[in-house]
């Protein structure tokens, strides 16, 4: 299946100049939304994984699905004050102004075998972000994986020595 | 499993006098977790699912393994803004003012079985509101699933007339 192809571009959302990838087309296909899936449980089929963890929200839809397959426990990341328990948060430069994710400081437990999971990979900002919050619990991060990498942007470059993977490119 | 002691009670939040149920204890839980996800896929394994709605975001945590495991498709239903094509809206009464719920107009295809799912029934205004998107774009309603339902807010009156499923009750 061609899943690029059921990707719809949106002009100019969230602001003007942007080209943004709405995925909400890719995954209401119900074949497509499996080979996503499919694809990630494969990346990781042979390897130990005690939890996954996803970036609210978009990220829930991979992560979710994953950690079920792999038998792994689930993690949600989430924006500042939607975690009701103690957190730990990190925050990270965006072209104008700073994010802050968060995550319970008891979600993970030190030498947990750890993946981080988004939907997309962009100037990877986020993914660092929980890569951070992973490490700062002891967690130890497998693997790093997105549905799409906007490879002009060079995400990837902010996580250099892990290892990323991305299903779909744009270049 | 006692799923029900792997639920974390947070006294006053978000605001003073909730006892919040954290779910993230239960979901970091591996055989918790699958525990979960099976039961909701044990419930419509005999009927025919074209797509699984969820609300964001702590319902895309079971909607989206759901959906994958019943080769579904995976709509998710957001907060305003959130979506960036064309979207319908649905809104319903909080105790204080009132809360949007918005879905693409593309995403479900009239005569469409679809499940709405979330994490937790309480007094039943989005999950209500997520029927209305779902009836609005020509969809049926095969089903409305929670991991919990309080009991004693009686949002199950508000989905009269559907099938609505829980798996932990707090009366």
């Amino acid at each position: 299946m061609e899943l690029a192809s059921l990707i719809r571009d949106v002009p100019d959302y969230p602001i003007e100049g942007i080209l943004f990838k709405d995925i909400t087309t890719l995954i209401q296909n119900a074949d497509a939304f499996q080979e996503v899936i499919d694809w990630m449980v494969e990346l990781y089929a042979d390897i130990s994984v005690d939890c996954v963890v996803a970036i609210e929200a978009r990220g829930y839809i991979f992560g979710a699905p994953l950690a079920y397959r792999l038998g792994a426990g689930f993690v949600p990341v989430r924006k500042p004050g939607k975690l009701p328990a103690k957190t730990i948060s990190e925050s990270y430069a965006l072209e104008y102004g700073t994010n802050t994710l968060e995550m319970h400081e008891d979600a993970i437990k030190p030498g947990q075998q750890v993946l981080v999971i988004d939907d997309l990979l962009a100037t990877g900002g986020s993914a660092r972000a929980a890569v951070n919050l992973v490490e700062r619990l002891g967690g130890e991060v497998a693997g790093v994986a997105f549905m799409i990498e906007l490879d002009f942007l060079h995400g990837r470059d902010k996580l250099e020595g892990y290892a990323v993977q991305s299903l779909i490119h744009f270049d």
